[in-house]
């Protein structure tokens, strides 16, 4: 534990932006990695404001990501990371920017707007041999992971039904102008084809994907855009086959009034059902076929191996959020601190990954050809 | 409220039945029914035993319906209705022999196993005059109906996405031979082409229509039958426009392990959303777009009209599945009651008819046209 | 089966009252009752459209509660069983005038307003050798006896903990004039020196006393009447000591808004501990120390025995409280039948009798006398 | 924000520790604090590997408290705060040092083990004109500061009923000498003479009185001592009478399976009710007498004020238990730089204080003496 902090670079996340600041939080909350530079924004003004409230020394505040890499390159106290917090536009140059560098990488989600970017993306990981983190920070909180760990027991028995749901309230109207959050979430050339489905349909289908370790591997879909005027589309109905003959239901709103975070999935194999919700992630079900339904907590004396790890606080003392989030960046530590020690870690195979960024742009991509191709079944390639 | 009790003669609910005793019931809490005759099973020495246990004269437990329709006409004081309450393979010739004779007819769902029956039984029905009820319970629950008017005010603006579900577990195992219940509901000849499909899916495709009073245009569907060797699909997931362009999804299942009867129903516009679950029928969400979410409750003082009608007992208080079902009798009863007045009655509208049935089937018949044509979307006609 | 039902006359219960209604339906559920006679309300007209309604013979609409009696002993079809739903003073001479005609009684509760009545009733049921049924009617839900159960087969452990409450908001303000229900229960006269006390705390106490089988040995109280002018209490406060040194609190409240009917209670032995909810009350949690919480519903394969015969429909279909009223009633029934026969029956072990009753009004004396003197334990005796 | 981080040095916390960690990460989340110097542990070996895991300089690695506050205040960049979270019987004589020498505190609860040492630490908050902070950490919660906001803003009217509980399972059976956590809570050299009353029953009272703003005037208290062999208590009853003539009960018990860590209050004025869970401390009901229960969420658009400044992300994204902790070391900051820029500031009245800490001595003081003397109603002086 006596390591050094790993020094990271932040791109994006300047005043106003919303999960900049998280990642930030996430990346303190364990205190293994210390924020040494940004470039926290495109306006210059904003940029240095902004490293300013963050302690980032002046002559660290960059204005652009390409001198950022450049400089702290150059040091021999340089940042080691960098985190890209942007627009989803952004993700892909600055991420192949810092791969070109030899900088490790840990990147928000959606990888990239398009598959392309993204394969691009997962040549140059391998190429480079630099770590790549995506922040699908739903798979971070423990009680997913216990969920996983029950599915890979054999608890559930073969499984066989999937139904994973977002849904949000907060496009239900028009978003003004000035809505920051909402302007480019809704503008194709910054955030991609995928309005909804991008921005949180891609975090249900990950959370699927994580759980039952099992592939999709074809979609149907039908996208809606009810909005007036809105280019990318609001609501998303998917119905999806796994590779093992499962099947399942997907859906993702942005348009669904009461609903605030919903994310909630519920598994069924042949002897077991599972059923957890992001907004009390401290609860799972498990209910065994003809068994009074059980009530898991993130409890430590109940969560073994890597789920247990991203216990923090006793039972009944909720974690939420940001600490599901920090299990990310706790586990991006240990692999980075293996890494730099030349081994590898169990961890790796826990933590969303390019390779989780190109499946992502596959189901994106599936998804858009079957609503296209009014529902036609389309295979995950 | 001093008229006579109306006399009514069931068909099938013989000993060892279920849902038999569940209309005996509901037709008893409001006290308007009399149970006068039976054929109560197909087995002569069961008939007779469990008429005497219901206090059914011995003369009029019938072992055949056709004979019980022919004695019970004969008579001053035979029964006026005929409740049938057979495998579904049933409904159609007892209801077609009793609108024959004149009689009138409640009918437990789905009304037949296919759709020509249940044309024919319309066309019966309107050619007869008599009164066609069917008991797709789940509409008598005074907050389904009161959710159906807040949808008829405009509380809920336009609708624009509905997400319906009805899963269960009993079925995720192969049944045994010993499982009455089971044998016959997934036995194609006695309940039709579809197994989970229609035993509950057609409860949870009447809920959205009733609620939402929009008709669906089409659906795309895709069904499964996981446990090795069952005939009918034990798992249905459908994706729905409605004529209005609404979308929506439906689930239903039988093989969803921690699931006893969840029949739940969201339904978005865009000023609100609302949210019912029939395992605490009590319970309604009204959620408003960005106000704190409400939690209506079944009090006569919240609801008023029709759904205000079917409250016995103040809030808190919690009414059930019985009590959702008397309410269909007790408005069945003030139905023919106003009809022997020669009056029509408002809760005509209200109540699931032989029209319910006809588009239930044709439902049914999209859904399996559609998920055999590996889900094309197919339109209810 | 085939017996015949069991007469009953009713006294109370006319038009615009509350639990009579509530009785009627509760005995008609399962149908083993038989409504022939009764002196639904002291106002004369009303006794005989309240009659008419429920379809009682003309003759057999008495207006005074001594007339129908002495008028149905004299008939050899007369009824058998009194049911008394009047407010609470007249509980008192009803039942006397029934036990010493040699009727059965089922009464509703406070049993009366004075435990000198209730020890002059205990005596008249064991002398006149009837049958004395008391309808605290929360303990007739299959969930509430099966925790008994759990607790008397050792699954608790020890008993040292109850928490048991029962808040309502409805005379959070002062009652009009024109609020029937309220007007009697708040006034002393009619419904005993305890108001909510009387009303609801007794259902607490008899809860707890109910599944932990264990007699309260003393109490410590503090009554509070929050209400300007209101003369009984509307509040009450209740810390308990049981006989087997158990500690525990109830409290009861008619000025809690928010709360509609909050009869709630969780009990702890040391090794686990429950917790059951009536305005849910097919759901039951189980709680072993140091394992995930389970809960369980109101299904048949999981309740035997006496818990088990009170469940009408399969888990998921839920029942309330109009089946956990009838519950009583049908076992009232049972036990009336067997004792026809000069039987005894197991069900009388389970049914609260005059000896409920007079437990519940030493409870209510103890808790006047200690919150007259403020706070001083005091026990029940 | 541009100001530097607060420089801190804490005694206690060192491996092996709980509540030590969740100040550190507290003190980390908003990144106002600084951990420059430790007294961790008082075992040497301990205090030193403990400080070498937190990245402290070994030079600051103390092995007592008064050689850490002789020498942090002899250093220029010396600590300012000191932050106390050692067992109970240590908060006296470290913050007495600490106050002494000139350094403001932040101390975890109870603030002493007795009244005395309490009172005798407010005088020197006075006279030192050092800032103390106590850590109730569930006053940090922003619906528990709306609840207060609500209950200030008159929306609940008069108050008169207050229901607070805090069950806990964790000392059912007898702890193990290898339970550090449970070994010094139970024992009254280390605790104090309170023990599940001292541990957690003093959250439930801070919390009662920060939401209310009114004091207990006296309490009614039944203490009990389930665990043979336990020499402080386990199981905590208390009736209290408010200032204002509201009553209350208060329940705190560290026996009761099932119940992690189950914190949650209910209150109740003449036009509304509320109710808030620590399990799930994102919602909040807000109940207004005879309308919908409206479920508030955690949400900065429905928050305003300084209940709103302690929301870091929004609606449906869950914080929990941690983040509520850094509300109030965020506050800590704000007042601590306000008062070295020598202001007072408005959060100086939203925090727990010396005066907190005395208040909440008072009431064990209170409690004790009650049980003592069987239940007696004790003023809190």
């Amino acid at each position: 534990m006596t390591s050094p902090r790993i020094r990271y670079a932040m791109v994006g996340g300047g005043r106003g932006a919303f999960i900049g600041a998280v990642h930030r939080i996430a990346a303190r909350i364990d205190d293994r990695f210390e924020l040494v530079a940004g470039a926290l924004s495109s306006n210059p003004e904003n940029a240095k404001s902004s490293a300013a409230d963050l302690h980032i020394a002046a002559d660290r505040a960059y204005t652009s990501y390409e001198e950022m890499i450049r400089a702290e390159k150059a040091r021999p106290d340089g940042a080691r990371v960098v985190v890209i917090v942007t627009p989803n536009h952004m993700h892909f140059p600055v991420a192949k920017a810092a791969l070109q560098a030899g900088m490790d990488v840990i990147c928000d989600k959606p990888v990239t707007r398009t598959l392309e970017e993204a394969l691009e993306l997962e040549a140059l990981v391998k190429s480079s041999g630099c770590f790549f983190g995506l922040t699908h920070n739903y798979s971070g909180y423990p009680l997913v992971r216990h969920a996983r760990e029950l599915m890979a027991q054999g608890k559930l028995g073969k499984l066989r039904v999937v139904q994973v749901e977002y849904p949000q309230e907060w496009l239900t109207q028009p978003a003004g102008d000035d809505n920051k959050q909402a302007s480019w979430r809704t503008d194709p050339a910054r955030s991609g084809l995928a309005g909804c489905l991008g921005d949180i349909g891609t975090h249900a289908f990950q959370l699927a994907r994580f759980i039952t370790n099992e592939p999709v591997a074809s979609v149907c879909a039908d996208l809606a855009s009810f909005v007036e005027g809105r280019q990318v589309d609001d609501n998303v109905h998917v119905l999806l086959r796994f590779a093992n003959g499962a099947k399942g239901m997907l859906w993702s709103s942005q348009v669904a009034p009461g609903n605030e975070n919903g994310l909630r999935i519920r598994v069924y194999g042949d002897k077991a059902g599972i059923e957890w919700a992001q907004e009390n992630p401290n609860e799972l079900w498990f209910c065994e076929l003809n068994k009074p339904r059980q009530l898991i907590t993130r409890r430590g004396d109940w969560l073994s191996g890597v789920p247990g790890q991203g216990v923090r606080t006793p039972g009944g003392h909720p974690e939420g959020y940001l600490e599901g989030f920090a299990n990310l960046y706790k586990d991006f530590a240990d692999i980075l601190q293996a890494r730099a020690e030349g081994k590898s870690h169990e961890l790796q195979a826990w933590v969303p990954d390019i390779h989780t960024g190109v499946e992502g742009m596959r189901f994106i991509n599936a998804v858009l050809t079957s609503s296209a191709a009014d529902g036609a079944w389309t295979a995950l390639s």
